[in-house]
């Protein structure tokens, strides 16, 4: 038997579907991720919702970028650029400040970061002049202890498009360019690797090392 | 090279950290999850952080519980309560207020609901007392016109204890009491089922309705 339910419009949400409704709006959060959240709020009640929603409110209002790489900061320079005990003489740039995170975790660069804010993508309408590469460039003029430039981008065309343009402005600027590594993904297995996974873990190959 | 990064005090969060911290509080979110939507609504910038934290506050400080129901609600008797164009001659029990989205969800119920707020649980140390039990038959007492109990509890061990519990404490005061039905879920395959599922699709089985 399927019965009609009372039609509600859209202003009429109550509490608890209006928040159903903003978890739902995040990335991968569909309609009934969003429902369990909630009620998982509702269940804990007002401390765990008052402590999200200040977090939520400190992050949007206090962060800002920061003025050497681009990072979010709650500071005018963030704390990676302010930290001494890291490198000075190595600058990675990243696509985007999460970037940052994921090199981080890995516990393996202790130098210093640039933010693009994005690759080089016609499509989308993006050109280098909306990127933070002036800025770079400023950077890498401004401090001689610049020694290497790591470009971290993603392996995507618009990443290496933009790779390669960054490397041949770098260039004559007397510092040294890398890229990082590509290959198999630790654990990764031969058999379900795509082509140009194996392709480029070919030809990268090193000597072993004894 | 693996280098040692800046150690940092857990109360030294950045409001960026903060905000990755709540997220990966919430059920089902991990460490990457939160970070991605951080950036997420880092991205998006003051809008999103603000609508989601008012849903929040919002949520947290207006919904109780109803008084007939025991449904999340943000006024004394809730919208389903109180709704002129459901029938009043039914009652569907259920462990949740979420449960109630699912049967919604259904369109296959237009009646009442009544949250347990749990089942009968002696190893979480959850006893009778502690489920909205008392009041459920306060509310068959007093309602003449509730002519069908469903219990439609979760097909837990303690799901099923409690359903034949309520089923007994119901039958004296001359109500129906239903149950939901068990078998195969819908474009579930008899061959992926498990056997307690496929043993009560079969007892459960029916005539052909031509």
């Amino acid at each position: 038997m399927a019965m009609e339910l009372t039609p509600r419009s859209e202003t009429d949400l109550d509490p608890v579907e209006a928040l159903i409704h903003e978890f739902s709006r995040l990335p991968g959060v569909g309609n009934k991720t969003a429902a369990r959240l909630t009620y998982h709020i509702l269940n804990g009640r007002t401390e765990l919702a008052r402590s999200l929603s200040d977090a939520l409110i400190d992050a949007a209002t206090r962060i800002n970028l920061c003025e050497t790489c681009f990072n979010f900061t709650d500071l005018k320079i963030c704390r990676i650029c302010r930290s001494s005990s890291r490198t000075k003489d190595s600058i990675c740039i990243i696509e985007s400040p999460s970037d940052i995170l994921s090199i981080e975790n890995s516990h393996a660069y202790n130098g210093n970061y640039h933010v693009l804010h994005g690759v080089i993508s016609p499509l989308d309408g993006k050109g280098p002049e909306d990127l933070k590469i002036t800025e770079l460039l400023d950077r890498l003029q401004k401090n001689s202890e610049i020694e290497e430039v790591i470009i971290a981008l993603n392996p995507s065309v618009e990443g290496e498009a933009t790779s390669l343009f960054l490397n041949q402005l770098i260039k004559p600027l007397n510092v040294r360019t890398t890229r990082l590594a590509y290959g198999l993904p630790a654990g990764g297995h031969l058999e379900f690797s795509d082509q140009l996974t194996v392709k480029q873990a070919l030809d990268n190959r090193r000597e072993w090392q004894s």
